[in-house]
């Protein structure tokens, strides 16, 4: 039996979160890169184009998000207004196809695919997978993320809070890219991540909070930084509406030519499996690790925008 | 050190295999969905769409494909003519962002967002996961996949030979649902796959290969059968050009009122990772699995076409 949130798409907190306004018909919409939507260095974070293109697909169809690939294309800056549009390209009893391009001053910013669903009532339901066993929010350690040498242009931190989930047997530093080597065997990384101010964490919430793979990869590198991602997909279970802290379980896959690739998994409290996601990134910010396992505040430095890439 | 495969796309051989013709700008095609690239019930194979997208973006660029996410939103059956319209959203000294659109009888088939890249000399170069330990294609057994009752009339016979991997400590059937629901863990689905008549598994060729990540849905929840997928994506590492065997593996995240998703690894027979990959399914064709450990050749039944569901 399937468990229906209840809540039917678009979340006001989503559209609030995004500054983001919406035609009724759902077609187009738009937003003004505002304080708090940023990177550390002022351009589009990645995490607001998904979460938009999130909360388009919901708007446009009534229908939850089940999956969204968000391709990079362009960058824009804070004050800038974006335009979204939204193409739906099929929809059937159960499942929309949708495409969302955004659009600034003549360039397209970012496209996503993905559809939405209505879950079918006697159909397939469960989980195959189990979380990681570690530390509860209330007993991890807040930090800041990106570099400490920058001024926060963009924001992001007064929308977004990280802790450090260890694992019980974790006291230790990250390991070593020797150790790493040595053992074959890579450490997630793993962060609780929620939004400020109580808000739930939807499944545009999640997209907005998850985008956090490249540093990852650098670490299963054994290296610290990362790099602009190129896309950003999700794909979502059920996200019931009392959701706020969420695990973000990050793995790194592989590197070829400083292009690279890796994985997530976003967990509730309580175990349930609640999105799996996956990125690309150009991993061209990245420095040796070497002992430093006072450096994790330096991982997620997002590098310069990605149109300079 | 980046050891570059030497060859620059468009190959050849993925043309021919997806009869694929491009214009010397590479911005059109088209390919008649002919034998040998449709499912059993003769509608567009998800693996022909994604394949027919890399080896496009390739040919647009004269880059190797990086990461391409394909959106199925209609089909179409033997005989059709498809359109193909690839765009550049951006190209860059070492990466190009690409859109292509099929379209055929004035309706979007597929929709794929991707990258290709250059890589670069000295950019970050590794692998951070371990192929699992399994038979040898040459002591694997060989496998029909598809429903045995139904003629293949699409013809994928003709093109992909797959062989069922086995764990060296797996002689026994797959485990049932109860015995993966009390130990937790999950076994994935391996399989050994290539391109007949000895062609090579080119990024095309892999994305071809690899559409079977619905059936691996299916028996981690303890059932056989599948569903048609609603997109597929793939991330590509190092493909070196004398790679034929590829080892699939398959795994299953969960499932949401029918909607359900899963991932893939992709290796060669050394032990290298050459892609990762994830699809999104509507699970609306399976039955328990039981005892039937001899069922495997039913795994794959793609069901009715994607139009339908």
């Amino acid at each position: 039996m399937v468990a229906v949130s209840g809540v039917r798409p678009p979340h006001p907190t989503d559209l609030r979160l995004l500054n983001l306004s919406l035609d009724p018909e759902g077609g187009h919409g738009r937003f003004e890169l505002i304080w708090g939507l940023g990177r550390h260095d002022g351009a589009l974070y990645g995490g607001t184009g998904i979460a938009v293109s999130v909360a388009a697909m919901e708007a446009a169809t009534g229908r939850e998000a089940l999956w969204v690939t968000t391709q990079f294309a362009a960058t824009a800056h804070l004050g800038s207004v974006i335009d979204v549009e939204t193409q739906v390209l099929a929809s059937g009893r159960a499942i929309s196809q949708l495409l969302v391009t955004a659009r600034h001053a003549g360039r397209t910013l970012f496209v996503s695919v993905g559809s939405t669903a209505t879950p079918r009532p006697d159909g397939l339901d469960g989980q195959f997978e189990t979380m990681p066993v570690v530390t509860a929010p209330e007993d991890s350690m807040p930090i800041v993320l990106g570099p400490t040498w920058m001024k926060d242009v963009g924001g992001l931190g007064a929308n977004i809070e990280y802790r450090v989930a260890r694992r019980p047997d974790a006291g230790a530093p990250a390991p070593t890219a020797a150790q790493v080597e040595a053992t074959g065997q890579q450490v997630p990384m793993t962060l609780w991540a929620r939004l400020t101010e109580g808000r739930p964490s939807t499944r545009a919430g999640i997209a907005f909070l998850a985008d956090m793979i490249p540093p990852a990869i650098a670490r299963a590198a054994g290296m610290l930084g990362g790099g602009p991602s190129l896309d950003n997909s999700l794909r979502f279970g059920r996200v019931g509406p009392d959701v706020t802290w969420v695990l973000l379980e990050l793995w790194g896959h592989m590197a070829y030519g400083a292009h690279a690739h890796g994985a997530a998994r976003v967990w509730s409290p309580d175990g349930d499996l609640l999105a799996v996601g996956s990125q690309t990134a150009n991993m061209v910010h990245i420095v040796p690790m070497g002992d430093a396992g006072s450096g994790f505040d330096r991982l997620a430095d997002p590098g310069p925008p990605a149109g300079s890439r």
